[in-house]
């Protein structure tokens, strides 16, 4: 078996894993249809997770992939919602030496959550008002942060280039994710139910921030 | 319905959302048999992944929870092998100050690596070894990393209190992971197959770290 690895024989070449695990990503998943740039997100995003069914719970609007890239090539900040998506982010891929940006230890927060009566994942986005304008938002982690994230383009805020919107889990994850593919003011890029997270967010921008594999 | 949530109408209590998410994971899946400790790390790695037929591919070894628990409360270090890892976990719930360790950016590892002829995520493993006795080591990304992990106990390296082994992926990942479940030289839990990864892994680590949910 020429796949096979036991723990005299694995393989050991970063390059030569990378290059294998997105040919098994490619002969296995569904990837009809989409246009090179997402395709690219789909297969990282795949290759994040582990699962190559992924792609039946993914939606991108027309404009997503197209948006994103060309922000980012334009130095576009990345506003993250959570810091495990913040340090997936792989620098070296930055096409502009991006800023890469998480307010969630900001030390107004934890005062700014309690007043607004959110959560501190919501009310850090606050921060994200000055630097919204063009960027390319990323949204892991919390449902809540997607859902404040409409109410604010709702008040006026500006729009971003693009919203990566996949948070993970039981409570409002599958509602809040619906809702920004429902919203239709800013290009997206959704994982419809219960699945995402910040490994398959960062994976997203890693993948739009260069063609390298 | 109760739990629907609406862009007008979500919850926003942190604590509550917590709650609900954790009542529907028990609610949904298959814990029969798990002691406490591993039902908790059960609950919280379903809640970090949204996915509730994960126990299907948990192995958790018998001592695993209750070693793995009671090192964090003597102040074991966690080696992380991914700083997706290392940022994930929560330190307001570690009973000890624990040191949480990355040495993948430490300036030797490129270095190592190429000596070595193994991944950086492998040769940062180096840097562990003066932590190792007794540490809990969380591994959420590098299957060379798991692989390097028995190299090293066969060369008589000390052995850790507990591994979280569980990197994700399509190259090594899943013979990475039967290699450790296989081995029997330390407690363990393995995700069987190709999924797992860095959330699932720091919410292992958050279960052990403190039985508040």
């Amino acid at each position: 078996m020429a796949e096979a690895a036991s723990r005299q024989s694995y393989l050991r070449d970063g390059a030569e894993i990378y290059a294998r695990s997105f040919a098994m990503i490619r002969a296995e998943a569904d990837l009809a249809g989409l246009a090179p740039v997402a395709e690219r997100v789909m297969v990282r995003m795949i290759h994040a997770c582990g699962m190559t069914d992924l792609p039946r719970d993914v939606e991108m609007s027309g404009d997503f992939a197209g948006q994103a890239e060309a922000a980012l090539r334009a130095g576009a900040p990345i506003l993250c919602d959570a810091k495990m998506v913040a340090f997936g982010v792989t620098r070296s891929r930055l096409p502009a030496h991006n800023a890469v940006i998480c307010t969630l230890d900001d030390p107004r927060v934890a005062d700014m959550a309690r007043d607004a009566g959110t959560t501190r994942s919501a009310a850090a986005m606050e921060l994200w008002r000055e630097q919204l304008a063009g960027s390319v938002v990323v949204i892991g982690n919390a449902p809540t942060s997607l859902f404040r994230l409409l109410e604010m383009f709702d008040a006026g805020a500006p729009r971003p280039a693009a919203v990566i919107g996949i948070p993970v889990g039981f409570v409002g994850a599958a509602e809040s994710k619906a809702a920004l593919a429902a919203d239709g003011r800013v290009p997206f890029l959704v994982v419809h139910g219960r699945r995402g997270g910040s490994a398959m967010a960062a994976a997203a921008v890693n993948a739009l921030a260069s063609e390298r594999e």
